[in-house]
């Protein structure tokens, strides 16, 4: 499997929030795969962006600070590069129902924007979208395959839905080889821990190191969950595999967990703490979507991956990173 | 079934692209059952308005020239309202390929502004919303019902999608009373003949009373087709429908044709005139999506709708109505 990983080897390649959380140990892996990196971000402070993610790249990547939205820079910069790998979003469901515009500019104009220039100045590229699974919404079935109706149930889900079409769309009918990946919940080290616009995950883990009991909502609750590396790996299996062009592939995690379980699960790795359960706020009730766990059986059959990361170790060393690191992320 | 729609007697209602095809007949319809009707439309020339749709009613009702990009102006003229049919869009498969961020303000910023607008001032609002069977793409079964999946072949496609998702959205998060109907190909008195944008039929009715052969192409395709009188009705009947809230109905023909024998059904209304066998241009082959007709077993059930116009009536009523206002439509 990481024989086809060797395509990187002096290759352009752009990822879109490569400040971010994924983004930059994405860059690392490619790094060290030999590839030419550029990474753009916007440093936008409620969104993913840390340039502490990147301490031990600097010099050995190109980081260009601009936003997706800014059409120009996104045309100069798309020229030449030989894979987009296309993480930029805003992904707050909080954020989106409050401002839904600012969702709409990110998630969908600047998608469309990013594609066009494709189109017009580099129709070579291959692309690998970050979407979510957020937007299946309430499941009608466990575990979810990528036939599952969409359901989204908020504005980020929608615009989100609308942008990996438009990934779709532009392969199907421009022959611009893109693929998108519904991604799970994600962790591990530079997860965005100061507040829940990623995952509650974070919160939990920031709760852990100030002492704070973890504010475990529901809690029986199941979900599955990706190690970052483990994200990384399908990301770059996905960008050298020419059957997955146009296609969308769900990820999932080795195991599913309650949010109970995964909650003892941290406060057994931090050595101490506590959690308490909470009952689910009546607002967020409405758009509670129960149990989530993905099938993820057609990435594996055509690229070859499986999540290699256990939960334990996984959340062992997120919360080791962040014992070290704990400042950089508030 | 029609003593439902005594519910719009001295109510206020507004119609966003209320100057186009379906608008305008939607108006004289509520003015007839004693509505108070604002119609909002941009009169952009590219899309369905026409003054001419309306002669007959500038006595009865409000006419407000704007833009539903305007949100001031949306914001002003919703309040007060009792009823929302919201039928303003881009509807050009070409226009939203070749310029798709202008289908993207109006089919999804516009629409998010609208339902915004709603929340913010008039909470209490019924909204029927237009949406569009083009989101189904290609059929994976026949007829389509409303579970079948969604797999859109062109922007506005995406951007109808996500425009219906946020009413139903809106419905299910915040309660404003939303729905969603699934039209498919509409025709009748004063839809747009001038080109492609709104339906091929509107071109081939154009040839026919310019003396020129009608353009068919493929031909053996089957499609089904709904009289503007019928969809009023639908609109309608979901209107008034507390079930309806928060659902999405596909509408449906009274019986399917192909695109050879509807030509033909052309031609004997009008008395004369050929058409010709085109085969199918290469750059739209990759988005054709084959036979389609839909199953509307859903909104039958709930309002009671069904198709009572047959095609040949309608035809017959449609080319009639070219014949003696033919010029206004140029």
């Amino acid at each position: 499997m990481e024989n086809s990983l060797l395509a990187y080897k002096n290759r352009e390649v752009m990822i879109t929030g490569g400040l971010g959380f994924i983004g930059s140990h994405l860059a690392r892996k490619l790094v060290s795969l030999g590839a030419r990196v550029t990474i753009v971000d916007s440093l936008i402070p409620e969104y993913g962006g840390n340039m502490r993610n990147v301490k031990d790249l600097k010099e050995k990547l190109q980081i260009n600070i601009s936003d997706v939205r800014d059409m120009f820079s996104m045309k100069f910069l798309i020229k030449g590069k030989d894979f987009l790998f296309n993480l930029a979003g805003q992904t707050s469901h909080m954020d989106s129902m409050s401002d839904p515009f600012t969702d709409l500019e990110i998630n969908c104009k600047a998608q469309l924007s990013i594609l066009e220039m494709c189109r017009n100045y580099n129709p070579g590229v291959r692309i690998v979208y970050a979407s979510t699974r957020q937007i299946y919404g309430k499941p009608e079935y466990l575990p979810i395959d990528e036939k599952h109706h969409l359901h989204p149930v908020d504005v980020n889900g929608i615009n989100k839905m609308a942008g990996e079409w438009y990934h779709i769309l532009y392969n199907n009918v421009y022959g611009i080889s893109a693929s998108a990946l519904r991604l799970t919940n994600i962790y591990g080290p530079g997860m965005r821990i100061k507040d829940a616009r990623q995952t509650f995950l974070g919160v939990w883990i920031k709760s852990l190191i100030e002492g704070n009991p973890i504010d475990v909502w529901g809690g029986e609750q199941l979900r599955d969950f990706n190690f970052v590396d483990d994200v990384v790996d399908a990301i770059l299996l996905t960008g050298t595999e020419e059957k997955a062009a146009g296609k969308i592939y769900n990820l999932g995690g080795e195991r599913t967990v309650s949010l109970k379980e995964l909650a003892q699960m941290c406060i057994a790795a931090y050595g101490k703490g506590e959690y308490r359960i909470i009952p689910f706020p009546a607002d967020r009730k409405k758009i509670d979507i129960g149990d989530y766990y993905a099938d993820y059986k057609s990435i594996n059959q055509e690229t070859g991956w499986y999540p290699k990361v256990s939960l334990e170790q996984g959340i062992n060393t997120t919360i080791h990173y962040f014992q070290e690191n704990f400042s950089f992320y508030l």
